[in-house]
C-alpha cells in the first residue's frame, strides 16, 4: 500500500450500509445523499469548519467536502460521486485524491467524477433522498421519492445508528479517553484568580493536541450560580472564591463521533461541606440510575430512578420538607432536576433514535425534557446525566405557588444555593444485563479532591 | 452604574451609524436590519458557535443572537429590537438583559421587544434592508426597498466600514497584540517530532487563554511541502525534519475584529540556507512593499513591487534566468508568487470595500486574484502578505510551455523546491504619509532564530 493510501481509521462502513438496508423496505431503486460543502459565514468568504453531515458519514467514511453518494439498493453497490478536478480549487487546497486512492480508501465500488451523476440518477427507478439531501441541481427527469419516503429512509438511518457495531463503540470510547484527559487537565487548572475562559481554552486545546478538532457541542464552563444556567455558554468569568463548584459540560469528536461528559469540581480543589451534600445526591442519583441501566429497561424508568433518590437527598438535607409521595406527584423535584436523565449519543450528540415513530413526550415537569423514550437494548451508548441547580427561575415558581411552595424550605435552601450547581454526566454502553462505562475521569469525591491537588 | 451594566469595551457604534447614513442617498425612512440567529448543524440540534453579522455589529456592538435593529433615516433614533423572554430559553440559557441595561449597554435610543416591530416597520415611509437582512417575517403591507436600494445601503456600509476609527484600529491591534503573542509560542514549540495539530492546537489555546475564543479564519499550519497548498488546512502532519519550514497563517477575533499574520519558522530553530534564501526574498518584498504604502498610492502599484522585487530576487538565486523585462512581461513571477499582495482587514478578514463599483480585475496571472484594487487612503487596514511558493501545480504549466519555460532554471529549482513555500504578512494602517505596522511577531531571521530559541 502507498503512502497515500494510509490514514489513522478505515470506518467498516459497507457494514453500516447493509443496516440501512435491511431497515429500508424498497428493494430497488438508488439511495441518493448528498455530503456537505463549505459553509460560508453570512455574504462572507470567511469558511466555517467543515463537518461531514452524519448520515452521509455513516455510509462513506468521507469526512471531507463536496462528495455525493449513490447506493444501489438491490445490489448494494456504492458510487462514490467525487468533485470534478478545479484548477482554481487546486491552487489553494492542492490536489485531490485520485480516484484510485478513493476507491481503496473510503471502500466503495468505485469513485467516479460528478458530471456522470445526472445518467446514473436519471436511469433508477427511483431515487431515495433524506431529508437533508439537495435536489436543487438534479434533472427535472430524475424519479425522486416522495417526502414520506424520505422520512421513511430517515428512520431507516436512524434505527441503523442506534445499535452501535464494536467499532463505533471503540471509536465514542477514544472520544472519551480523550475528553476525559482534559476534564482531568483543567480540575488540577481550576485555582482561584483563574477564569472559565482559561479552561474552556485548555479544554479545547487538550482535545485538538490529541487530533481531536471538533468537539461535539459547545462547552459549558460555568462557576458558581453561572452552573445553575443548563446551557450556559458564556465561559467568561473569574474564579474568584476557593470551594466554588465549577461545572465543565464538554466532549469532543473522534472521527465524528461524539463523547458528552460533564464533570464538577471546587476552585482550589476542596469541595464545601455544602458543595459535598449536593454533589453526594447527584452521585447517589446517577450510580443508582447506571446500576439499572440494562437491556430491556424503559429509559423513562431510569429517569424516575434519578428524581427519587434525588427526592431521598434534598429531604435529607433539609431543602425539601413533607410526604415524598406528594412531593413526587407534584413534580416539586424538577424545580431541581429540569432536565432528562440523558440521550442517545453517537454521530450526534443528541444522536437519533430517542423517540421511535409514534413515541411521545411525557407531558409532566422534568419528564418532558427527557430526550429519549424506549426500552434500552443492547448497543445502545446513551449518557446518564443527572443534576440538581439552584436556579431562581426555575424554583420560584414552585416556591411561590399554593400547592408546591409548602415542600421546599427556604432556609435550607439559602443555604445551599451558592452551590449554583452539579451535573454528573458518563457515557455508557448497555448491554444485555448491565452497562460499560466508558468515560475515566474521576468522580468520587476523593478522587476529584486528589485530581485537583495534583501537579499541572 | 450596577454590576450588571459593566463590560470589556463600549463600541461607539453611534459613530458608525453616522458614517452608514452619510453614505446613503435616502434622507427618510427606516433601516431594518436582523442579527445573526444561533445555526444548527444539518438536521441536529448541534449549535455552531455564535458570530454575528458583521454590518448588523458595525451598527449596534450587539454580539449576541435573535437581535433586530431600527435606525431611522432623518432622526438617527434607533431601536434595539429584543427577542420576547421565553420560558424555555431561560431555563436553558439564563435570564436576559432588562430593556433598561440594553438600552445601556448599547446606548441605543430605546430597547424594545420584538412584538411592537411590526407595527414600526408598517408606518414608515420606505423600510431600506442589506441583502443578508431576513425579510420573510415582515408583512406584506410594509413596503420594504427594491434589491438596487438594498445595494447601495450594502455599498454604504462597505464605505463606511472602509475607513476606521481610531477605537477600531486599536481593537485590531489588540487582535494583532494576541495573535502575535501566539506566533511567538509557536515558534518555540516547534520541535522535531512535535505534529501540525500540536501548533495547530496551541494556536487556539493561546488565543482563546486572553479570551479571544474566535478565529478570524481557520488557521493554516503547513511544514514543508504542506506550505506550499496556499489554503492548506488539514493541519495534521508530522513535524520531522530539523531545518523543515513550517508556516503558519492564524489570527483571532477581538470584538469581531480580525487579524491575519503569517510566519514562517524553521523546525528546530535553525534556517537551512535554501530557506534563509527564499525567506530573505520574500521579507525583501514585503519591505519594499511596505516602504511604499501610503495614501494616494493604488494598491495595484504596491502589488507589482512585490512581484519586481521576487523578480530581483528568484534572479539572484538562479530559479528565474534570462530577461527581467521578458520574464515580468509573460508573468513567469506568478508560477512562484500567484496571489495577491494583500486586502483591506477589519469586521471580516477580507473586509468590505476592495474593489468600488464599477472596478473590474486586472486579468493577468497572479494580480487577478488580488483582492482589493484602490489607492489607499488614511484610515484603511490592510494586510501586506507576500510570498514565494513551490507547488509543482503551478509551476509545472510555466516550465512545460515554449514561451515561459526558458526563465525557469530547473536545476536551481530543484535545489530550493523543499523549501515549500514561505509567507510573510503583516497588518498596517494607512496613514497620509506611510503606516502603522500593527503586528508585532518577529519577522527577521536573526529574531525568529532567537525566539525559537528560547524557553517555553
Amino acid at each position: 500500500m502507498s503512502a497515500e493510501l494510509q490514514y489513522q481509521y478505515r470506518l467498516p462502513t459497507r457494514q453500516n450500509v447493509a443496516k440501512v438496508l435491511k431497515n429500508f423496505e424498497p428493494k430497488e431503486g438508488l439511495i441518493y445523499l448528498t455530503g456537505q460543502v463549505v459553509l460560508e459565514r453570512d455574504d462572507t468568504d470567511v469558511e466555517l469548519p467543515f463537518r461531514q453531515e452524519s448520515n452521509f458519514f455513516y455510509v462513506t467514511g468521507v469526512a471531507e467536502p463536496d462528495y455525493c453518494v449513490v447506493i444501489n439498493i438491490a445490489t448494494k453497490r456504492i458510487q462514490l460521486i467525487t468533485p470534478n478536478i478545479d484548477p482554481e480549487h487546486v491552487m489553494w487546497m492542492g490536489m485531490p485524491d485520485s480516484l484510485e486512492t478513493l476507491t481503496a480508501k473510503y471502500d466503495v465500488d468505485e469513485a467516479i467524477y460528478v458530471d456522470k451523476l445526472g445518467d446514473i440518477l436519471a436511469a433508477a427507478s427511483t431515487v431515495y433522498t433524506l431529508p437533508t439531501t439537495k435536489t436543487d441541481k438534479v434533472d427535472s427527469n430524475v424519479k425522486l421519492c416522495g417526502s414520506d419516503q424520505s422520512k421513511k429512509l430517515h428512520t431507516a438511518f436512524a434505527e441503523s445508528r442506534a445499535y452501535k457495531a464494536d467499532w463505533e463503540v471503540d471509536t465514542i470510547r477514544e472520544a472519551n479517553r480523550i475528553s476525559s484527559y482534559a476534564h482531568n487537565k483543567l480540575m488540577v487548572a481550576a485555582h482561584v484568580g483563574t477564569t472559565e475562559s482559561k479552561l474552556f481554552a485548555k479544554f479545547l486545546y487538550e482535545c485538538a493536541f490529541h487530533d481531536a478538532f471538533q468537539q461535539a457541542y459547545y462547552p459549558i464552563v460555568g462557576v458558581g450560580m453561572n452552573a445553575a444556567v443548563l446551557h450556559y455558554n458564556k465561559n467568561n468569568a473569574r474564579l474568584t472564591k476557593a470551594n466554588d463548584l465549577v461545572l465543565v459540560d464538554a466532549g469532543c469528536e473522534v472521527d465524528c463521533y461524539a463523547s458528552d461528559i460533564t464533570r464538577c469540581f471546587p476552585v482550589g480543589g476542596k469541595f464545601s461541606p455544602e458543595a459535598r451534600t449536593i454533589y453526594t445526591i447527584v452521585l447517589d442519583m446517577q450510580k443508582a440510575c447506571l446500576a439499572a441501566c440494562k437491556a430491556g429497561v424503559a429509559w423513562e424508568a431510569i429517569h424516575n430512578i434519578a428524581v427519587d433518590v434525588a427526592t431521598d437527598g434534598l429531604l435529607a438535607c433539609g431543602i425539601l420538607v413533607g410526604d415524598k409521595k406528594e412531593i413526587l406527584a407534584n413534580y416539586v423535584t424538577a424545580a431541581f432536576f429540569p432536565h432528562g436523565i440523558g440521550h442517545m449519543l453517537g454521530l450526534d450528540v443528541h444522536d437519533l433514535g430517542g423517540y421511535p415513530e409514534g413515541t411521545e413526550r411525557i407531558d409532566a415537569p422534568g419528564i418532558r425534557n427527557l430526550r429519549m423514550r424506549r426500552n434500552l437494548e443492547a448497543g445502545f451508548v446513551v449518557t446518564v446525566e443527572p443534576g440538581v441547580y439552584f436556579c431562581d427561575f426555575l424554583i420560584d415558581p414552585v416556591l411561590n405557588d399554593a400547592t408546591t411552595g409548602k415542600y421546599i424550605n427556604k432556609d435550607a435552601l439559602n443555604k445551599y444555593k451558592s452551590v449554583g450547581g452539579v451535573r454528573i454526566e458518563d457515557n455508557i454502553l448497555i448491554t444485555e444485563d448491565g452497562h460499560v462505562n466508558l468515560t475515566t475521569a474521576p468522580k468520587e469525591i476523593d478522587d476529584v479532591e486528589a485530581m485537583c491537588a495534583s501537579e499541572e
